[in-house]
């Protein structure tokens, strides 16, 4: 569907006198041509389906990131705009990965001028931070890059959606073909704004393949490609069992914090992220829920196999999926009835008439620092080079009614709790608690929560407190040498400037 | 989503420069309060929803007809703005059916100035036929109002949806609470693009309401009101085992002619209607199905529970729905994962980047005339009064291979094959065979058709044929006296004047 030919409401339009009928095919020719009607979406290359869409230097070009590491698909499309000659193009993806270092190459010669991304990482976030680009690159959340693109910021041209399977008229989903990556949350915005939409699948099946994330009416031309991505590079570890003693002590506080915090009450709704602890920190929940005999109406996410082991145990309602972290659920998502698919608008954005985050009890969140305000930083290093991403970090510190940051104090001898945060992504006012392997913080904004960890005997601290033990065993930690030039905006999810990352002077 | 702030492609567009951040509502205040976050769109009446959209005199408001005879939303919010004093209203509503008699008074008083519709019967169809407004109607088809829509010539300026059962966010679908319709598929087009959209539901249910076929970003009010609609009122008889011989007879030839007409082959796909004659063709066309051993790859609708019987045994793959005519369909939208909702856009629009009549292989369609020419007219009687819709029939006669128009040659006394139609809906060239009680016709233009219908020893006549058998029967019907007035514009889907329908003299 199109709306761009819509103006403001109430104003006397000037409809043109309509035409006279000139018989069934006179206004859309394909409908006498047997074929066309049928295959007409069908090129045989990437390079053709560029020419068709008549993109130009200078204009936006989109991805999504639903394969993280095992992504095929957007080194391949800049590597062949490179080879056609583009400039100055702009890359919007929903986030970039270790995987895009051959990216570096591409802005060295021009062929991409400016980078929308919910993050970075590796060599290209590397050289990045090193001054590569002469323009900064602007970082956003899941549900910031939506404002962006609905407040024209990010004008996609040109979405190219790599999908596993889709059929002739372009509707896919993410658990149809070889390379299943669940939900196409990210890819469902892309497709719904973009001007034009490629599809690059591995797969075309037959007719219809439903349900359709991206749907026929919003795909103009389709490519089949070897490879669009590797599932198996979504999310290593993602529902590993942890059985390091810190994560575990981490998972079993935050556990307590969310069962004690105020929130855990019968129909209760959840976030939880990735990696070894929160997937402990669920198992530690379902122990509690089954305790207090309560059930969560509904979890958020990013969603796991951990997640979805307790959705079909019957303790989670719904599982609301933005992005499968793993195959179990790309597998639920097409299974469960109840294991649904969302947009990242529908997920997050601040400018929807209706974000999902908004309406979370908790969510647990990660931070790379955490300051004596509660800000955080989930973008740069200690280094101050970028190694993370923005992600739904400030959107769901901005719902939720509690956000917890999970994190130990120290990392390889680095301190989590500084004075004050490299990289501002999620502001203090929005962050409830950390939780750490030395005790508790709370925001001084949520006395009541205090009162209530407090009364539970939870090991409470002030962020101070916190920061002091921290500097005591590492050492103070020697300030990062910035140079002036700005290589990052980091956008709140509003799409207010929050801070900027300089380069590193080495 | 809002796409309206999009200008063209590869334009330079001035962005303004971002301001800094102020704090995490400084630019969405409700996410400061607690209660408005959650239960910010709930409001007490209509009138209030209506004050909160802005509307104003001569803007345009659209319902959907899912509940068709039974709907309850239209009559009561015209009457409540009515009684708020607007004026000038342009109604567009997917459909007008028979109950929307009240309306007639609204015409009068000036509240409505303008109709779109894809058709209307009963005493404001009479009234409206007899003169009744200032300026024609628009009837148009389902496609083509998408396409009206697109183009902008509809410009919804508030959608007022009737549902069952939202949540507090407006997450709705059609078999959730007790009214069910089952497929919301037009009202999937109007919350998709109107500017504002305001929910009326019977029940607020627990949050999140899934799967959502309206979503929560899509609308902005929701008002609970005693009822939005009788589902027993949508298809009376639609699914009723017919014991007319004439309609058997009918149904018979028309299974026949899809057996031989050249597309009854394994994965084959089809679309056909309502009463008693569409539902014994299903049956016959079991039969066929079973002793060639094939299958429809899927099947499209307008579905009932013929179609469903026939999906549940295994004999169609995939059901297309984008209205449920029955309680068995919607039910089944509910129950079956490969019974898969569809908007209205999805489904016909011949301006969408891909619209599933386009792949039909077979429709099944009915006629009130049909002409020497085979153009058809579904909309007005042999007295010149509209009793009838242009629905999907030019839409599924211009996509599918094959179109077979069902029709008795003389319904009460008057004949459905006349010289020229009264009002030309589908243009005779999509239309590939007649069927009726008294023999079989096929277009000109499908000579590849009638070899085939021949070979299997169909009773094919020519048109000339069956018009001349129906006058010798009726005889020759008198002309309709028409004044000058036009009442209404018949559109093509393409947006083109197709036909006009002028005021009958008595």
């Amino acid at each position: 569907m199109d709306k761009n030919n819509h103006s403001a409401p109430g104003r006397s339009k000037t409809v043109a006198e309509p035409e006279l009928f000139q018989g069934f095919a006179a206004k859309i020719p394909y409908l006498a041509d047997p074929v066309a009607k049928l295959d007409r979406k069908l090129v045989d290359t990437v390079q053709e389906a560029v020419r068709r869409v008549g993109l130009k230097d200078g204009m936006t070009i989109s991805f999504h990131h639903a394969y993280r590491e095992g992504d095929k698909v957007i080194n391949m499309v800049v590597q062949i705009l490179a080879d056609m000659g583009f400039k100055d193009l702009t890359l919007a993806s929903s986030s970039l990965v270790s995987a895009n270092a051959p990216l570096i190459e591409h802005i060295k010669n021009g062929v991409i001028r400016k980078i929308y991304t919910s993050g970075m990482r590796g060599k290209l976030a590397d050289a990045i931070s090193h001054g590569l680009m002469d323009e900064p690159i602007t970082v956003h959340s899941h549900g910031g890059r939506c404002a962006l693109i609905e407040t024209g910021e990010i004008n996609i041209d040109v979405a190219f959606i790599g999908v596993s399977a889709c059929d002739a008229y372009g509707n896919a989903n993410g658990f149809s073909g070889r390379s299943r990556c669940g939900s196409l949350g990210y890819a469902m915005v892309d497709a719904y704004f973009a001007k034009n939409v490629i599809m690059l699948t591995e797969e075309i099946v037959a007719y219809p393949n439903a349900p359709a994330s991206i749907r026929q009416d919003q795909v103009d031309w389709i490519v089949q490609v070897d490879e669009v991505g590797d599932p198996a590079k979504i999310s290593v570890g993602a529902a590993r069992a942890t059985t390091n003693p810190r994560e575990l002590l981490i998972a079993r506080l935050s556990a307590e914090v969310m069962e004690h915090g105020g929130y855990f009450k019968d129909g209760f709704s959840m976030q939880t992220g990735t990696g070894g602890s929160s997937t402990a920190t669920v198992r530690f929940l379902e122990d509690r829920m089954r305790h207090l005999d309560i059930k969560a109406q509904w979890a958020l996410g990013g969603q796991t196999g951990g997640m979805v082991d307790l959705h079909n145990k019957g303790l989670i309602g719904t599982l609301l999926d933005t992005q499968s972290f793993d195959a179990v659920a790309a597998r639920s998502l097409e299974s469960s009835p109840n294991h649904v698919e969302i947009s990242a608008h529908y997920y997050a954005s601040p400018m929807s008439k209706g974000a999902v985050v908004d309406r979370l009890d908790m969510v647990i969140l990660s931070a790379l620092e955490i300051d004596l305000d509660f800000n955080v930083n989930v973008l740069t290093g200690s280094d101050g080079v970028m190694r993370g991403a923005s992600g739904g970090h400030c959107d769901t510190a901005a719902g939720a009614k509690l956000s917890i940051v999970a994190a130990p104090l120290i990392r390889s001898r680095i301190p989590t709790v500084v004075k004050n945060v490299t990289t501002r992504v999620t502001p203090g006012e929005t962050v409830g608690v950390l939780v750490t392997d030395h005790g508790i913080a709370v925001n001084p904004n949520r006395s009541d929560v205090e009162e209530r960890l407090r009364a539970a005997n939870l090991p409470v601290r002030t962020m101070e407190e916190l920061y002091q033990r921290a500097i005591s065993i590492t050492g103070e930690p020697k300030p990062i040498e910035f140079l002036d030039k700005v290589v990052g905006v980091v956008r709140y999810r509003d799409g207010t400037v929050i801070d900027t990352v300089r380069q590193v002077a080495k």
